[in-house]
């Protein structure tokens, strides 16, 4: 693999040369020399990690605006699961496609996705060189032909798809309402036997913990931890409605949790606990949720909606500030998913962003950090790299215009579909 | 002044030419024709109304990131008042200019302002060709020398300067707790008497309800009404602690108010009655309010934190949608400032924008304003128009990097200051 240099770079209070070798940040320095690499110009840039978007549904691009300003049921009952459920591979294979272009384009080299046909998916982020955590939808529904269907399918793909560089395959239950208990059993000792992360949505909705309460008199965290699913390998999802029991068993476990603050406001969800996560010290990402509960991937918008929603909540203005709504959207990202990323240092992973200091968001520039979180807009993202190649420069993505028109003949075909 | 002709936009549902002569739209139809007009290629664009940000105060871009995440009083009398204390002239003048930029960059063409120096925001102004309606803050903090300085001031500024093409000029007592009650009366007859619009900060505060009950015995918007303040010439900004008889009371008096969303959850000021504003017919602007309390001008951003925070605080998805949203960032501007813009039809004012449909947030594209609500970045905003004149074009506002290169420069000398 070839190596990159940029030169005369922005890294916190200094100015330096970074060399990355091998995906991988192999020196950091002022001066540095490397006659064979490519050389990126750092100068009036600075270089910051790139965001680990930890709960998505990538192709749901294609679903942008289909269906807004709706109650939680009639949304998803009359308006998306109708649609996906005519989703092909290639629609799904398109749609995150576009998924990637847009987190390449807002700084985003990591996202943790579950979906329909996600080998689909897997072709997208495959061909558009950034990494992802997949997992395929596993609902059952209580219907046990179902459940032997989705087991019987994810052994397969287990036997057959290994490690990958960029890709950690993991499990995606959808949720304690739409999957069995046998089944939540199944993956969680699966996910043990294979040493894979479990992504699954957890007390998003009020009525989520009621029904959990009335069919097994316990909420639903309390139902995870009763069969034996809670451990640190469990990513939950929104953990929205929970009570300080619920959260003490989430620390207890190791379990991470992921904030989506703007589909829980669009969606009118819920509010997340985030000061009694954080003094319980559990490890919060943030994601920014399918594009048709955001309606877009763009994580400085999720940081910063965060940031203001804590503080919103709360009554209190000291909440989330700033440098900790930067972590949750890097650092915590790279724990979460057992990443050497989320930082620019030596060794890590060359997974970065370099942002243009003389966009007019970002100036004066009293605190770079307090600009990216509350003022910037994606457009100050002028380079994006992962692993070490540079997936964007200039704002340019290399055959981004070809993905725009996919989209484009798919939405002019969609209205033929039968 | 020279005519503009744009070939092929989209307008809502069709694709049209618009012609704008002496700054206001003269015709909208296909296939016009004007042999002598500057023409702007429309295809694959779409023409909407430019924004109007009810409620600012420009120059705090100076201040961008400066405090952040601290509790109001810390906030303000550690932080923003010693700064502002010694801004001059010339530091409002650059601010405002760096202000009017980025407004340009994120398609707002008119903006509401209550600042220090106005003058200098005023010089600004007139160089960067958008509209503003400007008062200088008028604060006594009862304190009767400096309330006849203010009035003097007043009356000196409204002898001196007439209408302006662009500008309205209007008066900005600060608030009922800076500004005593005499000339709260004072400045409302100044008003009634000059036909002038009073821009004032109104129950933005819980603090600010509970001192004005203890000296008053009455709620803020009750004192107001019983000095005679309230009239549709008030433009009652944040308007957030507020009771169902206070909002009678602005409805009544045809009192206009101005949403900060993201202000108001930043700085954690408490939650705005929509739905109950909404229901009374009150006009509802929607302002970003400073850039130390944001941290930009970006309306794009405001427009959907507002729709946000509609359904997150309430709990309801179906409240704020996104035409209403969108609504209250053009055509309520207008019908507050008394402006004939908002929205393209012919003889209004030639503000607008022409967004980028190729742009990724805007794909695919079930309902446009769906997308620059909820998904949108202000990137897709390819030219910004007002006054029939064309302010940026290709994302190029032309001597945009003075501007910037003049903000460095300043923040350099900032150091050196005693």
């Amino acid at each position: 693999m070839s190596s990159l240099l940029i030169k005369d770079v922005l890294l916190k209070d200094r100015i330096v040369d970074v060399l990355i070798r091998n995906g991988r940040f192999q020196d950091i320095a002022p001066g540095l020399e490397e006659p064979e690499a490519q050389v990126l110009d750092g100068r009036d840039k600075a270089i910051l990690p790139s965001f680990i978007n930890s709960h998505t549904h990538a192709a749901m691009t294609l679903l942008r605006g289909y269906a807004d300003d709706l109650d939680l049921h009639t949304w998803l009952t009359q308006h998306i699961w109708p649609f996906e459920h005519q989703l092909t591979f290639n629609d799904v294979y398109i749609g995150a496609k576009l998924a990637c272009l847009e987190m390449i384009k807002t700084g985003t080299t990591f996202f943790c996705d579950m979906y329909w046909h996600m080998p689909a998916t897997l072709k997208a982020v495959e061909e558009m060189g950034i990494r992802a955590a997949l997992s395929s939808v596993f609902i059952d529904f209580g219907d046990p032909a179902k459940a032997k269907q989705f087991r019987s399918r994810t052994r397969k793909f287990f036997r057959e798809n290994d490690r990958h560089e960029r890709i950690i395959f993991c499990l995606g239950p959808h949720g304690i309402y739409t999957v069995s208990r046998d089944s939540l059993v199944w993956v969680s000792e699966f996910a043990r036997e294979h040493d894979l992360l479990i992504h699954i949505h957890v007390s998003e909705t009020r009525k989520e913990v009621e029904d959990c309460l009335q069919e097994n008199g316990l909420r639903p965290v309390e139902y995870l931890e009763s069969i034996g699913f809670l451990g640190p390998n469990v990513i939950a999802c929104h953990s929205i409605w929970l009570t300080e029991k619920e959260m003490d068993m989430l620390a207890r476990h190791g379990v991470k949790v992921v904030h989506n603050p703007v589909s829980n406001m669009k969606l009118a969800s819920g509010l997340f606990p985030y000061q009694d996560m954080r003094k319980r010290n559990i490890c919060i990402g943030l994601g920014t949720d399918g594009c048709s509960s955001n309606n877009n991937l763009d994580m400085l918008q999720e940081i910063k909606t965060g940031a203001l929603l804590g503080k919103s909540s709360t009554g209190e203005p000291t909440v989330f500030p700033a440098q900790e709504a930067w972590e949750c959207a890097t650092i915590n990202g790279g724990e979460i998913f057992g990443l050497e990323a989320g930082t620019i240092a030596v060794g890590q992973l060359a997974d970065c962003i370099l942002v243009d200091l003389d966009h007019h968001t970002l100036i004066p520039r009293h605190d770079l950090i307090s600009n990216l979180v509350y003022s910037a807009s994606s457009e100050c993202i002028d380079t994006t790299i992962c692993n070490g190649r540079v997936l964007m420069q200039g704002r340019k993505v290399p055959g981004e215009e070809q993905i725009i028109q996919e989209i484009k003949e798919w939405e002019e075909n969609l209205k033929n579909r039968p």
